[in-house]
């Protein structure tokens, strides 16, 4: 018997009939002898239906009340998944966020969850009933309604987890679980057992999009095991947990990749003082996020700086930098929206050296030229033409043993 | 500079560009001075939708969870609107049943509201925000989420419009005040500039469905004063209001009517304590609305019985009438659905004698047969073969002087 918390997403309950294999699922592990509560998003295309009304009316909605129309999503989802379980004779209610009082800060359409209070949560447990919570949304100290943007009911079912001190919070999507890399790309990748929160973080953030980055932020601060599984099919998935869980200390957990990046590069610019903040300045003020920064000081007393960007900002960015370039005195921009940057992920990282140079060999063996190369403590990303995406990472995961069952 | 609470139905809100022209009719009323309260429905075809995704989970969804999912609907509204406001460059602040008190008793899907918390409201208005409520919602004391049933936005309207002491309590619907009869039976019917609530009661059970009753009734009990309006075109509708406002007293103000009626009869049963219940109890087990009702004792110790039911409902209560004529040893039940009811509705009957004998006279002259004939205090109902309603409508139209106008 332990208290579980899941969560389904919109593809999860993408309609009448998937609410109702929900239904099964919460049952099931009632069955099992297991306290259930369960976090849900609104059903897939409903957020888009909102989100298209308001933007008949306005280019940039009033966000108040932009909350007050997306968070209804979630509340039909909830109050059709209660249903179901009623028709089945289970006990169940459900709570919007408001209702539960999921309290969060005041910026709407992107708040961050304050506190939940439990006590109606715990009441229904007693009772036996299964506890449905829209995902997604909460209200703040002046009883707005508030959402946490979108991916949020991730970080819902964390919060409810962390709040009621939850044996495990299992996140339920389309995929079974954490794979070494994409299966489309190496048909030999394999769903991980265990991966920690920090190379979940870094995999999440380079494209491996499983869970929302915040909420295994929220996992890893408050303590909650996390666990990535499938809606359509049975299996363990994968545990998101502590490195010092007993882990393998395999060097490289997985692969990441992203098709979505291009490069610029500005050259001979002049070195002063304030050139990055000069140069990055103004794209962060056409709201265009840049990923990968590369700065080199030439000897002749100025210095080349590059950056990636996401390739639908490529054009744009080529622009506010070529007015940069002018500004500033620089020789030349260049860029390049034909690469792609893959990364290899893993704690082990920090205690095999060799690992770059292991990484960089396997690529030069395949004739694959690096144009970019960013290290952390727990990753190393490289920028490639994009025609070798696909023989890159196929490459890495086979020279990096990922293709073998490890256990 | 009045306080207005004005309220908007599902065909008035239908769309994104009738929700724009609500907040055109908003503004207005704020640029002519008044402080401003709206109760919006749901966009027409919204409630259906919800209500049919329910029915896909259960024929008889559990009504807690009913009252979550379809409550959604006038959220999706008020968001909308409040866009709109702020579009426009108007403060505004929308509110769910939820947010501005609206205390129910826990009857889910026909809640009936106990009181409202108007401080929030006020708070606002003394900022100059427009406030928008979502109607026909409400939460009981435990926080639930609560509707008041099918055309409860009205009642809501009605409810702050009380709480709030307002001045005028403004309907908008598709027509554009309550005529003397309906337009499109007799062209010359006339749009009244004022009926009382008793009259507006009548003429709403009657058919001539412009108010939800709950709302008229709760209107006439705090002393609301109720205008009804449309949402299409300007003019100054109908006031409704109490008799003693210097009213001019008619003795008829319209004339109602209903197609949809059947009659039954029993006739023959023994005459005894509790025949009427016998007769009427398994009607109304049956979830059976009975309308009018009239019973005659003849000689011979029987009595004949004699009701009328909606047309929908004849065949089934047909069965159980004869079902219970044998049970009663009755001597036979005969029916007809081919009947149609009408009204005549005016307070001015109670002071004038002899209304009953003109309408009579009235509809023999146009060789009208009255099968039924049925009266309160201000109204006298008669029930005519269906071939003569456009007939019978026009001629009491007529001879009651509602052709011609009286001011």
């Amino acid at each position: 018997m332990a208290l579980i918390v899941q969560k389904y997403g919109g593809t999860s309950v993408g309609s009448v009939e998937k609410i109702e294999n929900v239904a099964e699922r919460l049952i099931a592990a009632k069955k099992a002898g297991h306290d259930v509560v369960v976090a849900v998003s609104a059903m897939s295309g409903e957020t888009n239906r909102l989100v298209e009304m308001a933007q008949q009316i306005s280019a940039k909605p009033d966000p108040r009340e932009y909350d007050v129309l997306v968070s209804t999503g979630e509340q039909v989802t909830i109050a059709l998944l209660g249903m179901a379980l009623k028709e089945r004779g289970y006990d169940a209610r459900s709570y919007t966020g408001s209702q539960v009082h999921i309290l969060t800060d005041s910026s709407h359409t992107k708040a961050r969850i304050l506190d939940i209070d439990e006590s109606k949560i715990r009441s229904d447990l007693d009772k036996g009933r299964i506890v449905i919570v829209a995902g997604f949304q909460g209200k703040d100290e002046h009883g707005n309604i508030t959402t946490l943007g979108r991916g949020g009911s991730d970080t819902t079912a964390v919060a409810l987890a962390a709040a009621l001190k939850a044996d495990e919070c299992q996140i339920y999507t389309d995929v079974d679980g954490v794979y070494t890399t994409d299966p489309r790309v190496v048909p030999d990748a394999r769903r991980l057992e265990k991966i920690t929160f920090e190379e979940m973080l870094e995999m999440a953030s380079l494209g491996s999009k499983v869970l929302q980055i915040r909420s295994v932020e929220f996992a890893g601060k408050y303590n909650v095991k996390l666990r990535v599984l499938s809606s359509f099919k049975e299996g363990p998935g994968t545990l998101i947990t502590y490195e010092e869980d007993n882990m393998e200390q395999a060097a490289i957990s997985g692969i990441a990749f992203n098709r979505d990046e291009a490069k610029l590069t500005i050259l001979g610019v002049p070195d002063q003082p304030g050139v990055a903040h000069n140069i990055l300045g103004s794209i962060g003020d056409a709201n265009i996020e840049v990923d990968m920064i590369i700065q080199n000081v030439g000897a002749d007393g100025t210095t080349d700086f590059t950056f990636t960007v996401h390739r639908n900002d490529y054009d744009s960015a080529l622009a506010i930098l070529n007015k940069t370039s002018k500004e500033l005195g620089a020789r030349e921009v260049i860029g390049d929206n034909t690469i792609v940057k893959i990364s290899l992920v893993g704690v082990g990282m920090r205690s095999h050296a060799g690992i770059a140079s292991q990484m960089f060999k396997a690529l030069a063996d395949e004739g694959i030229n690096i144009r970019m190369i960013s290290t952390s403590e727990i990753k190393i990303s490289v920028v490639v033409d994009e025609k070798y995406l696909e023989l890159g990472v196929r490459a890495l995961h086979s020279e990096f043993g990922l293709d073998e069952a490890k256990d």
